[in-house]
């Protein structure tokens, strides 16, 4: 199985992939693809219809977006355990889940995923409100899972697909310096300490490419 | 079980979440909110923590996406068969219902969904770009799924979620009138002519609430 990505400092919706392949336990290549260069169109060509990371190749099966990565790998190797058994709680997590992957554009625009800086940006109303919103999930959701716990959980106990979807807002909320409750913070570090995410995080940090137009804000 | 939905001119999300309950036969109370009014938010905040439509709610189960929603229904009342059942065919109606749930801005910014509305815009480079991949996505499936078939079918020969996902934007290039090839003519034909699809567009027409935001373009 080979899971095409882009550069671990900026491609925010590669980590959502990448982290469920590797939380998954199934083995990959990965093949790593530099953002905004001649080469990275030219291999993904041949391979996705969108010429965007995160693509999955398992055979003659191709998947092109990140929450169908995160769906077909629950599918076909976890026989559906990367969602909540409990009915409710599925649906709660789709929800969430999707919120993100079809969402919060105002963050995702201002706030670029930039894992090895530590960055200010102003932040306008919009920006503020999916802060707000994101905040209020993850906060409930500790309250829940965690009530006790000053180290956080996953978002619903054990891992599911909806912290692959919000791991590179976790990401954005360390560069930027973004406040969150307690609670929300307990979950940062529940998440950063995740073995994979940290082999992840490692990664980004020693790589030197820039990608410009991902580059906001100001040193910290 | 009870569907709130917004206004069914205007209301993308709202259809797509609304044809995948029609279509799949199951028995709900359809809970019409106008857009923009404050009632609209009254009803919404003791439902959903997003407090836009569609949102389900089934028993004590409460889905506020309409991806979500499509799998809720799929998973809970349909054994699955809402996506294609070869493992190679759900990874591209995934994907592709996938592309439409995160992507398309452009499209979805510039083209407001208007259904009673027949209007004329100036089409940008990214409007442009965004309808050329959806032809091919539509181009494709028909050739695949519809080959002499003046028709056309559903995008994986039975319906999917992957239709319901594009059955706004169905609308939307009636509407505008957007060019497209001669199969994804036919796909926009057979989508329509679906009792569901013609229920929900004597409906929209019948509606005289307007929601300034949403009215783009010159009368063609």
């Amino acid at each position: 199985m080979d899971l095409y990505i882009g550069n671990k400092n900026y491609s925010s919706w590669s980590l959502r992939a990448w982290l469920m392949a590797a939380k998954s336990g199934v083995q990959f290549n990965e093949i790593l693809l530099q953002l905004d260069t001649d080469s990275f169109y030219q291999q993904l060509k041949a391979i996705s219809p969108t010429l965007k990371v995160p693509t999955l190749v398992d055979g003659d099966i191709t998947i092109w977006d990140s929450l169908s990565i995160c769906e077909y790998l629950n599918d076909t190797y976890l026989a559906g355990s990367a969602w909540p058994q409990d009915p409710k709680q599925k649906a709660k997590a789709r929800s969430i889940a999707s919120e993100m992957h079809s969402g919060f554009n105002a963050v995702r625009n201002a706030l670029p995923m930039n894992i090895r800086a530590s960055r200010y940006v102003e932040l306008t109303d919009a920006v503020r409100k999916d802060i707000e919103r994101i905040d209020a999930i993850w906060s409930a959701q500790m309250a829940e899972f965690a009530p006790s716990n000053a180290e956080g959980t996953w978002l619903f106990g054990e891992w599911s697909i909806a912290d692959m979807m919000f791991a590179p807002v976790v990401m954005r909320f360390i560069t930027y310096g973004v406040e969150v409750s307690q609670a929300s913070r307990a979950y940062i570090q529940h998440v950063i300490s995740c073995p994979e995410m940290q082999a992840w995080m490692s990664a980004a940090k020693a790589e030197t490419e820039i990608v410009a137009a991902d580059e906001a804000g100001i040193e910290r």
